[in-house]
């Protein structure tokens, strides 16, 4: 089993869930998609509020350069977003829901084009609830997730993650093994098979 | 052509030291090697003068952990060294003057293995002169490293890397094109190949 932990206002994170479903089905590994956030993460291990990458200019140049080389790679279109990062609390909060459903993968998908390719504003519940619509998703889902039954799954997958050492997005997990990165896919695939 | 910039306190530097000749001749990519100094970048850029795996305990243990596995991946050896970042400034400024010299590739990698393999102290004059006739280099090149006319040649290329927006290393660059990190070798060798 490899586990897919992600943010929505992470750029990498996006081209992760663009090639993990292709990647372990040749690996014939099984897939579980999880949303947390990273912000309080930060927030904690770093004392910052904002994205490294806006905190640390020379950095952040080059990841936006970066984002472009690996778009032209993958052959997975990337238009850098006028507001970044994204506030993805909402959107976190419907996908820990939309992911009880099998159309749930295709949703998480659509809002990372949605801010990654797209520059549109996944804040926005008139925008999410479009999403839903064009994945096929269930429109109650919106609601459902800031409903109290389920708002607090979001909160509760960031404890797990800070608890299991998660500091950056994309991460994978294979069993306790942590994985750092969309360039630590193939090696989490790997250990699956190997375990 | 490729351009390999290496901290010799970087542990991915040490793998990327290992793998890139073979990489670059397997690509038919003419290869420079330059030693910089990192301390000083994340002193400007970061206000940080430890490496940022110690300050963020939780990121450290990821990388020891990364490391290992990247060792058994790459098939290099490596063992955690007790001191950590060891000052590279000495074993950097000798590199400089060693690369004038076909041998030059050999001391790096003797360096980086002394450091992140054999846990010796390559901070000491000793331990750099062992290295030096372990490759068979030249003993001169020791003390012609700390005379006038080449003290300079370290922080003049670690000016040279923050004005070329290096924030990290191992870093790679093909003419102004950036490349951080080993895993963005085979990107590097592509674009060397494309340009």
């Amino acid at each position: 089993m490899l586990e897919l932990w992600f943010d929505f206002a992470s750029p990498y994170s996006y081209f992760a869930a663009e090639v993990v479903e292709a990647a372990a089905a040749r690996a014939d590994v099984p897939l579980r998609w999880q949303p947390f956030l990273l912000g309080p993460i930060f927030q904690a291990t770093q004392g910052i509020s904002d994205s490294p990458f806006n905190l640390n200019p020379t950095r952040g140049r080059y990841m936006w350069r970066d984002l472009e080389r690996q778009s032209a790679r993958l052959g997975v279109p990337f238009t850098r977003p006028t507001v970044f990062p994204r506030n993805s609390v909402l959107a976190a909060r419907v996908a820990c829901v939309a992911l009880d459903a099998a159309w749930g993968p295709r949703f998480v998908r659509a809002v990372f084009r949605a801010n990654f390719a797209e520059d549109r504003d996944i804040t926005s519940a008139a925008v999410l609830a479009d999403l839903l619509a064009a994945v096929g998703g269930d429109a109650a889902t919106l609601a459902l997730a800031t409903a109290p039954e389920h708002k607090d799954r979001l909160r509760r997958a960031t404890e797990e993650a800070t608890r299991r050492g998660v500091f950056g997005a994309p991460s994978f997990f294979v069993g306790d093994e942590l994985f750092f990165g969309n360039d630590r896919l193939d090696a989490a695939l790997d250990w699956a098979r190997k375990a």
